[in-house]
């Protein structure tokens, strides 16, 4: 069997990218030893590169962009870990560009990563409603998808089941008796946000109850801010479309001695990994983040790999955690 | 005065390193119509790259790698963060390089970033005790410096006061009347954890007081194996080394129903966060992540500038942040 560059860069101990950069004559950066082992690999295994191989090769820069508004919501930091570690056993590296919801950064960097010819980009962020940054992906034939929050602007999309989520928070509220229940969404309108409030409200209305909805940031302090708000409703539950902002609630409970859930029950969205230590212990819709990133990765090689390669959008189930934040309304 | 490649820049409304690719002839994944922004934007400042300034700037990759342990744990997350935000102003990019505590993970994605050439590194993660990785950097002129906990291996470093932390948290203890403490350090031997160590056990025993030193993970799993070998010593107190055990210790706790601090009082380290969401909220010692942050990047743009640039040391002040987590013994 012809050997392979995979072959090559075993037998010199130096990464796939490294012999890449070595055959295709990029590689003013890499030291005379590493191309002499290089070298000396190709030759024992009488490697040879094809043209074909060679011109896919040299068209790569084993580079992915990941484009995220905050890695310190643990959501967001958790689907970085796994995406990098799944791109890493494909000898693959991760720009972390984080823009922090705002869309001149947003734009800025996917024109970079463009600029940078870079084989390929996940958005996790999408403030801006202009499409014109995906048709300059499109046009510079870098592959691309959307995960959460932006998907139904696009075929390629990996995401999970947010009406799903919404219906399963709704029954749990449901269950426990609440009728008045809110939601807490983003003051960006965000299509994963809208179908978890879908789903929440179909079904809650199903059952006769009423549903108040409010808008903040996807933050701690978002969920702060609102409370006041929150607070002084009617609402017996309330349903938040991510756990940052239920901690926020918490924080603001907190300060006015509010004592959940007895006064309030919460459910979040995400499950990240400090919602178990909160008190109470917080119930949420868990996100399977390890499978997100498995997906979004596997996709992205396989466009990268074949132009043609389409799909339409991988839905990941979502569950529910049940922990310690919903109760019986307190005057029931 | 003459324009420079930073007016080029935003006079064509694209990045530094765009401009330099272009003028650099390294443009081949930059669409024409970028392209000829750029060569107006050339024309109508009459820009003249001069020939130094056209080295210095082709030697460039605009990229910068950040090897972390493990981004889920918050520290980590916050310091990417502003580390991204800080080398973003700059025109730099992060590549993200988590190495999971794993001393062929490192070796391998430090080989990765000197064959790419990167602008520099800044390490966060140092398992191994082999300094050849070092001196590959160092031999491909590549500047980096040590951010945490293998500092003592170079010159080029920027860290906290770790001893002045072990101090304060110590003092804290005292004052509170606790004698007999605890101090939970890694299994992997850091010399920033050993300092942490130092400044405590000198602190307490010159009250006449003693420390029992245990070892773990420096995870939230780590906190949690640890927690009955802990729970059934003579201590009455414990200083973490770092907010993660704590909230292992946390955990712990609940499950055995340990009522923190009445029976056990906790020092974390690091000030994540979601240190101040637990119950009790924890008492810890903050590092200033954004000026950390910030040393690092000013630190490596100069040396990147001037070969020459050399610095001893950048120490940072640690403070402690009193929450609810530390009181009097109960036996007292």
């Amino acid at each position: 069997m012809a050997s392979t560059i995979k072959d090559v860069a075993k037998e010199a101990g130096v990464s796939i990218a490294t012999v890449s950069m070595v055959i295709n004559n990029k590689a003013d950066h890499i030291t005379m030893k590493t191309k002499k082992k290089v070298f000396d690999a190709i030759a024992k295994l009488d490697y040879k590169p094809n043209l074909t191989a060679r011109s896919l090769v040299s068209a790569k820069s084993f580079t992915v962009g990941l484009l995220v508004p905050d890695i310190t919501n643990p959501f967001f930091a958790e689907l970085a870990k796994a995406f990098e570690k799944e791109l890493s056993k494909e000898g693959y590296m991760t720009l972390l560009c984080s823009s922090f919801e705002e869309s001149e950064r947003e734009k800025q960097y996917l024109s970079e990563l463009i600029s940078r010819g870079v084989d390929g980009v996940v958005i996790c962020s999408l403030t801006s409603m202009e499409t014109q940054i995906l048709d300059a992906l499109k046009q510079a034939k870098i592959p691309y998808l959307i995960l959460d929050n932006r998907y139904s602007l696009e075929q390629f999309s990996v995401h999970v089941d947010d009406y799903k989520g919404g219906v399963l928070a709704a029954s749990e509220l449901l269950a426990n008796g609440h009728r008045t229940t809110a939601f807490i969404g983003s003051k960006t309108p965000y299509v994963n946000i809208a179908n978890r409030l879908q789903g929440f409200q179909n079904e809650i209305e199903r059952a006769g109850g009423a549903v108040l909805t409010f808008k903040t940031d996807l933050t701690r302090s978002g969920g702060e801010t609102i409370s006041e708000e929150l607070f002084s409703s009617e609402a017996t539950a309330v349903f938040c479309s991510n756990d940052l902002i239920a901690v926020g609630l918490y924080d603001a409970a907190n300060k006015r001695s509010l004592a959940l859930p007895d006064e309030l029950s919460v459910i979040g969205f995400d499950d990240i990994s400090f919602s178990d230590i909160v008190k109470p212990r917080l119930t949420t819709i868990k996100q399977p983040v390890q499978l997100l990133a498995e997906k979004a990765v596997q996709h992205l090689l396989l466009m990268k790999k074949d132009p043609d390669y389409h799909f339409y959008k991988e839905l990941i189930p979502v569950s529910l955690v049940k922990r310690e934040s919903v109760t019986k309304p307190a005057h029931v």
